[in-house]
């Protein structure tokens, strides 16, 4: 099977490097920045391209959500299969005669960053069983986290990710405001902010709670309120009202 | 110099822990729990008692916030030194004729969890100089983050923490509500938090930022907006808004 990977980004780079380490060839790795190309195909023995799109049975394409259905349309093979590799996008972006599929890997990639690759969940969606299953053996020649996912699900997986991916940033973010605000180093939040996250390897994080809210301990709750205004006031408000609900205080 | 701790919780079995690591000795570990006391005197080799308190230079009382008060009461030796470990509380919950002071670890301790303990900060706060003197050397004996603060400043380590890790925690509690809703494994979600969470080792949280929210894209976030209601779709709300405000969207 001829495989073509279509993007210059992280995730067509550690997609490729993936596959590559598994001894699974990729016929070629096609997009628009022929420097990032290039390293690519250096760094993994690839062919590339950026005008000449090779014949290949399956196209995978790891470019941006906005380029998704523009790309999609330089295919013009009735006999591939095409996969974008979106969360949030059904798989009729893409636009073309040939055979439609999703190929998600929940993970965010840094380009410099080495990952496990066997700990990614992929999530897939195919027309049919034969490239369902096809999308499967290949999947889980990189990871052992291989599950099928409509696009409704799709969706919620995505909405998990922002609430304990991208919010979470985001209070790390707010946290640092206020560390800041008192000339302490936020990097001495780091080590409590590791074993908060260690924690829920092995505990759900409902059962890990901690903290004033769950205790309910009105004289810090006070306290801390005075300490607070505009917006971090209001997510101070939000959050210790959202886990008195959680555990009916 | 003479050091007995108080309590038998976590905090007194890791603070046991460290020192006796360190070959700094412990004359006496002293609480109401027998069965545990036993526990950590077996592991330490630190004599224990439940009822008779063993005179001392140092006495650290490392109990929960609403029995440091009792328990101050029965030191009575004004030559001694005294110090609480918590987080919230002023030198002055302290009630006995002896010098008062505050030996803060930053952490959140479980009795089978391993901690190097060279990273966790020690936050500390005496009535005189050379009392801190002789903290700070301790502190340092078993961390290399020790410094100096303020009541003040301890009720802003304490809300920084409160956000970086109890509303941390809360958001992957809400977030496995969503993924369980659609029965998908939160484990899934593990290597992506990881991730999430190592990135700020090397990169300031705000700039770390990725999601919906930051890219300003409205189809997501409305289509995430017909998924949730209730507090989950409160939180959504208010984070966004916050993220927005943030980047001056």
């Amino acid at each position: 099977m001829n495989i073509v990977i279509i993007g210059s980004g992280n995730v067509a780079y550690h997609l490729s490097k993936a596959f590559t380490q598994q001894d699974i060839p990729i016929s070629q790795i096609f997009g628009r920045n022929d420097e990032k190309l290039q390293g690519i195909s250096e760094e993994l023995g690839i062919p590339y391209s950026t005008h000449q799109l090779a014949e290949a049975d399956l196209y995978l394409i790891a470019v941006s959500d906005h380029a998704i259905e523009e790309v999609s349309e330089l295919i013009k093979n009735p006999e591939a299969l095409v996969a974008h590799t979106s969360g949030s996008l059904p798989r009729e972006m893409l636009k073309g005669p040939y055979r439609k599929a999703c190929f998600y890997p929940l993970q965010t990639f840094s380009l410099h960053q080495d990952l496990d690759y066997r700990k990614i969940p992929f999530f897939l969606e195919a027309e049919n069983e034969n490239d369902l299953d096809l999308l499967t053996t290949l999947a889980s020649s990189i990871s052992d986290n291989v599950m099928e996912s409509s696009y409704e699900k799709r969706k919620y997986i995505h909405l998990t990710a922002v609430f304990a991916c991208n919010f979470v940033n985001h209070l790390f973010a707010r946290a640092q405001e206020i560390s800041n605000s008192q000339e302490i180093p936020f990097s001495y939040f780091l080590p409590l902010i590791h074993e908060t996250v260690d924690k829920i390897n092995t505990l759900p994080p409902k059962d890990a709670q901690t903290g004033p809210a769950v205790r309910n301990d009105f004289r810090v709750l006070q306290l801390h309120e005075k300490l607070l205004k505009g917006t971090p006031l209001e997510i101070y408000k939000t959050l210790n009202q959202s886990i008195k609900e959680m555990y009916e205080l």
